[in-house]
Parts: structure tokens; C-alpha cells; sequence
């Protein structure tokens, strides 16, 4: 076992597992790329595990190595945030299945010290927590409170349900207990787009030095309609045409929302792997955590000692608030503590990303009761 | 001009034009494929111009030369339908941009003597009604009742604000008077789906005998999950696996609704030419009715003597109730005639090509009007 810790509080582990797999193979070893902020408490009882969504990473409050940006979730997490490293021991690793350092595709089989490609194993949302859990084994963390947004509150949702006595408290927003048939779709279509591309090579591209970055951005853009309302678009861009301030009658970007999405699909292939979002997409299209308990999504809570706080996006049509009310009451239906709202914001699905102040005071506030 | 009647009803016209396109340049000579049923009643006041919609055709109710399924829409033309060849002159154009026949990139380019790719001029969906206009004083019918679903509903729009006098009834079935950022976005992803399949080259595949059916798959498939609702969907599929029952830890398709769309996908690339699918979605970003009237979407209507008939499905979210709402105040704020009615369906923007006998009777009751 290994534990690089370089610059600051960006770490990586190579844990020896084996992780045992839904899909019924071991991993082993497993690496995992994270960050902590904070120091944890002597009782061990200041644990917040933040985790990311589908093209997110582990840098939820530190600069992006690649693009240089922000972290994803500064309005979360930092001095004087909701999540704070003054009062909290903060962790966010990169997901298995993921290309910011942790095990996947484009890490290294060291069956055949070359990279995984598509021999990776399909790994699932549980897989992931379950990689989780054996970082905070290593980090010598027993007990956390877990808070994330879309895949990141899936995940959220499936700690409780797979170690239920670790987990003090959940925090879900902007997720659901399951893809629904349009989600599935919206993902086949990016899935698609990649493999597609001649370049993907069925996943053999690692060495080429050229990556099936238009399939890729295809897939980028599909998936980045779903993030928005219809009337944040409208109000972003509505029919406003670029620079050249008449149509072109042509195919080049006439329209902003084009040339928008056009830089969306592009920037995204500097920073992200196709066989990850692959991968990744295929874990979110199978989680359903109704299926794995029994089809009952109440038992997947009964009993529980977790307090949830679930938040939804009223102009969030990717996972509506009906998608959180089903959670909710299997959660009353399981006899947990829950407390759930529903808050207004133009932004659909990325509000929880976004700056929404009232989102900000639920999270400060369930965090901080006893 | 020839004008070559083939087998039975379906005809081809040259037209000498020249058409002045939106574009600013003129086409000539102006192909035409288009089909005919009934005969002209003596005083001309029977003839029923059917528009269809982004991929349909002129076979609106005779079989498909490609396929061989039956007409897109025998379920509101045909003996005993609300348009009836007994009582109707009933004309079905292939629009202008398409791919059945009509002057289109696949089409030869008489200057070239080869097909006009990428150097066929962009069009709008007024000019598609132009080259209607154009067929139907070729055929010497002069006034009309339009009737039209989707695109088919642009154009039955467009027809009225274009040539008032020659419309007496237009029926507007889920339409839009513009196009929204959001489906402009959806478009956009389906032309850069297509533009980035490497055998594109440029639109220059019609010689290859390879066209980009892989990019115009992907592009048909992200198109097709907006024709249909989210219930639709998971009332159709839900989460069900295909038949080997259970999830295959791969990328196969392993849910029903990710084999649907693949199939949707491929299926379309036997009929449709990748080119045409480019034109038209342009033709349909750049519809802005209001724009073309300075501005005011009730100029497009004032002194208007044509009635209008508009329908709207409740779970169409590509062109929803709200689009259809915005066309009613223009009309009504013109002093125009309109009835409007919102249709209950699970069927999402599909439903106007699907069994939906309230649509039968509501235009069957318009058009029997006085």
C-alpha cells in the first residue's frame, strides 16, 4: 500500500483491495485519486465525504490541474461555506470508473501494464461507495455525513443503504433513486456518439494520441441540454444570433446557443476521457436502488440511523422533484428522518452547481443540527 | 417544363421557377416530387395541401418506395378519413431541401452536372411553401386548405402570412411560430453528429457509395427522444431489460429502450439522406414567423381571411401547448378566426402521426365547416 501525498491536500492511494464488484469480479488494487480539507476531530465525528458527479473529480474546491478553473464546488465547500475545512474533515475522490487518477479505463491493468481500455469491469453507483468505503478505512474515518448532487447524490443515497451504520446524516440534491427510460436514452445517445467515432478504435485509443474527442463532444452536448431548463436557455440565449448579427445561411454557429454548446462539447474532450464517460454513464443507467432491495425502495432504509435532507430543482427536468418525492416517501415509509425541499431556480438540473444562496442555508443548516 | 406522371398517383414536376429563396439567390429549375389524390373539384375549391414534417415524405397515404410501410399519415387520409379523396383534391409535396425527389443537396445540380452537396443553397421553411405555391399553380389550383403536423404545421403557418388569398382553412397540429434555444440545441447536436462522422466529408459522399450513417443515426436518435414524452417512455419501456433478462455488465444494449433507439437510429439511415437532414433543421432553426413581420407575430395575420384550427398534445415538450398558446393571442390580436384545442395524449409530439381520434374529429369538424 502507497499513499502519495504531493501538492497539498491532493492525494492518491493504491489500496490493495481486492473490491469485490456487482458485476461479480475483484478489483484489486484499487487506486484512488482524492483531496482532504480540514483535519479530522479527535471523536472522528467532523467527516464530510463530498461526492462528485458524472463528469466531476476530486477537486471540489481546488484549482483544476487541466483547465486551471476553480474547483467545482467553492460555493460548498471552504472558508466560511456550508461545508467548511475550519469545522470539517473534508474528502472527495475521484469515482472508480472515472480519469482523474482513480482506477478505469485509462488506468494501467497491471495484468498487462497497459491501459484497462474496455476491459475495465462495468462497475456500478454501489461499486462506487464501496471503492469509497476502502479510502476511508485507509484514512482511518469511521463515521460521515455524505453530501452530494446528481450522480453524487446518488451516491449519497447508496452509503446509507450499503453501510448504514457509517453514515450520521445524507444530504441529496438533484438525484434520483433510478434512470428512468428517458435517462437511459439521453445516455445511449451520448454512448453512441462515442463508439461511433472511427477514433474510439473500440476503446483502443490510449496509445494513438488521438482520442474520439468529436464523439466525445456529441455526447457532451446531448447530455449538457439535460442540464438546463428550457427557460434558462431561453433566457441565456433565446433565438440571439452571434457577432455577426445576421443569419449566415450557411452551417457555421448562426445562433449563441449553438456556438455555446459547440465550446461546451469541445472544452470537454481536454478534460475528460471517452471510455470514462462510457463507463460511468452505463453505472448511473443501472442504478436502480429499488432493484437492489428486493424492488421495494423502502427497504433500502428500514431501520436506518441516517437523517436525510433531500433538496429538488423546481426547473430541473433531467431528475424532477417527483423523482425526490418517490425517495422521500420511502424514506417515511422506512421510518427515517427526513426533511425535504423543493427550491425555485431558472437553472434547472446544474443549479445545484450554481449559485443558489437558499441552497447554501438548507445544507449549513442540516449539517449543523445535532 | 415536364412534368413526368409515373406509377399512379405519384408524380414528378420540373418547374422552371426561378424560385427567389430567403437566401438572397434563385433556384431554377425547381424539382418537385409530390403525390395527388382525388380530383379537382370544378370550381377549385376542394384541393387540401398536406405539409409534412422534418423526415417524412410525399407518400402521405400510399406506401413507402424505400421501406415499404404504408403512408406516414392513413390515419387522417384515405376513404372514410377526415381528408378523403372522395371529397378532397389532396396534394403531398416533398419539401424543398428533402431527399424523395424534390430539389435537395442529393439532387444533381444542373450547373455541375453532379449533386449539389453542401453548395445547394440553405432554405427556410418559406421557401418551402414557395415551391408549393409554385407546384400548385403548376397544377392550377389556387385556393387551399393546409393542413399540417410539426414542420407540417411551420409550413401551415407560414402558408397564410405568405399568400393570405389563397388560403381559406389552416390546420396547425403541434407547431411552433419559432424555434426555441432549446430545440435549436437539439438540432445542433444532430448536425454536429453528422458533421463529425469522418465519412461526411464535407456532404461530398454521394459518389463514395459510404455515407455518414453512423453520425446521422446518432443525430435521428437525440431527435427521437423529444418526439416522445417521458411517461410515454417509461410507460413503453420503463427499466426493462432486453430479453436475456438480466443487466450483461457491458456495453450492449441490455435495456429495451436503448435497442428501440438504435434501432430508430439505423432504420432511418435506409431512408433519409444525411445532407437533407442538415437543410431541413436549418430551415426549421431559422423559423421565426414574428421575425419575418417586423418583429410582431400578429403582423404575420392582420386582415387575414383565413380560418385556423390550432391543436397542441398535453405531453408534447418539443413544441408545447405553451407554442401553440403564443400563435392563438397573435391570431386572436389580429382579429384572425381560430378555434384551439389542447389534445390529451401519452404520446408526446408523436401523438398527431399516432391513433388519436379526437384530432380525427376535430379537423374532420373544421374542415367540413362552412
Amino acid at each position: 500500500m502507497s499513499d502519495d501525498q504531493r501538492f497539498g491536500l491532493s492525494r492518491h492511494a493504491t489500496l490493495p483491495g481486492p473490491l469485490a464488484l456487482d458485476g461479480g469480479v475483484t478489483l484489486s488494487p484499487v487506486e484512488i485519486a482524492y483531496e482532504t480539507y480540514g483535519t479530522l476531530a479527535a471523536d472522528g465525528g467532523n467527516a464530510v465525504l463530498v461526492c462528485h458527479a458524472l463528469t466531476g473529480d476530486q477537486h471540489v474546491a481546488s484549482t483544476h490541474p487541466r483547465t486551471g478553473k476553480p474547483g467545482w464546488w467553492t460555493r460548498m465547500v471552504g472558508a466560511g461555506r456550508p461545508i467548511d475545512p475550519a469545522r470539517h474533515f473534508i474528502v472527495c475522490a475521484n469515482v472508480l470508473g472515472s480519469c482523474l487518477g482513480s482506477s478505469g479505463p485509462a488506468t494501467v491493468n497491471p495484468a498487462t501494464g497497459a491501459p484497462w481500455s474496455m476491459a475495465f469491469p462495468v462497475i456500478t453507483i454501489r461499486d462506487m461507495v464501496r471503492a469509497q468505503a476502502m479510502l476511508l478505512d485507509h484514512l482511518g474515518v469511521d463515521r460521515i455525513v455524505v453530501v452530494g448532487g446528481s450522480m453524487g447524490g446518488m451516491q449519497a443515497l447508496s452509503w446509507p443503504a450499503t453501510f448504514p451504520a457509517r453514515v450520521t446524516k445524507a444530504v441529496v440534491i438533484a438525484a434520483t433513486a433510478r434512470h428512468t427510460a428517458q435517462n437511459i436514452a439521453f445516455h445511449e445517445v451520448g454512448r453512441q456518439a462515442i463508439m461511433a467515432d472511427p477514433k474510439w478504435r473500440g476503446g483502443d485509443y490510449y496509445s494513438s494520441g488521438d482520442p474520439p474527442a468529436a464523439g466525445l463532444a456529441v455526447a457532451r452536448m446531448a447530455a449538457h441540454i439535460t442540464y438546463l431548463s428550457e427557460a434558462g436557455l431561453t433566457d441565456k440565449f433565446g433565438r440571439r444570433l452571434q457577432a455577426r448579427e445576421a443569419k449566415s445561411f450557411g452551417f457555421d454557429a448562426d445562433f449563441q446557443v449553438e456556438s455555446y454548446l459547440r465550446h461546451q462539447g469541445l472544452s470537454f474532450t481536454d478534460r475528460f476521457d471517452a471510455n470514462s464517460y462510457l463507463y460511468i454513464t452505463r453505472a448511473m443507467d443501472y442504478f436502480d436502488l429499488a432493484e437492489e432491495h428486493g424492488g421495494l425502495l423502502a427497504n433500502a432504509f428500514r431501520g436506518t440511523p441516517t437523517r436525510f435532507a433531500l433538496v429538488s430543482f423546481d426547473t430541473d427536468w433531467l431528475y424532477p422533484t417527483a423523482e425526490s418525492r418517490i425517495i422521500v416517501h420511502a424514506l417515511n415509509a422506512a421510518g427515517a428522518a427526513v426533511s425535504f425541499v423543493e427550491l425555485s431556480s431558472p437553472y434547472g438540473h446544474d443549479a445545484f452547481l450554481l449559485d443558489a444562496p437558499h441552497l447554501d442555508r438548507v445544507v449549513d443548516g442540516f449539517l449543523r443540527a445535532a
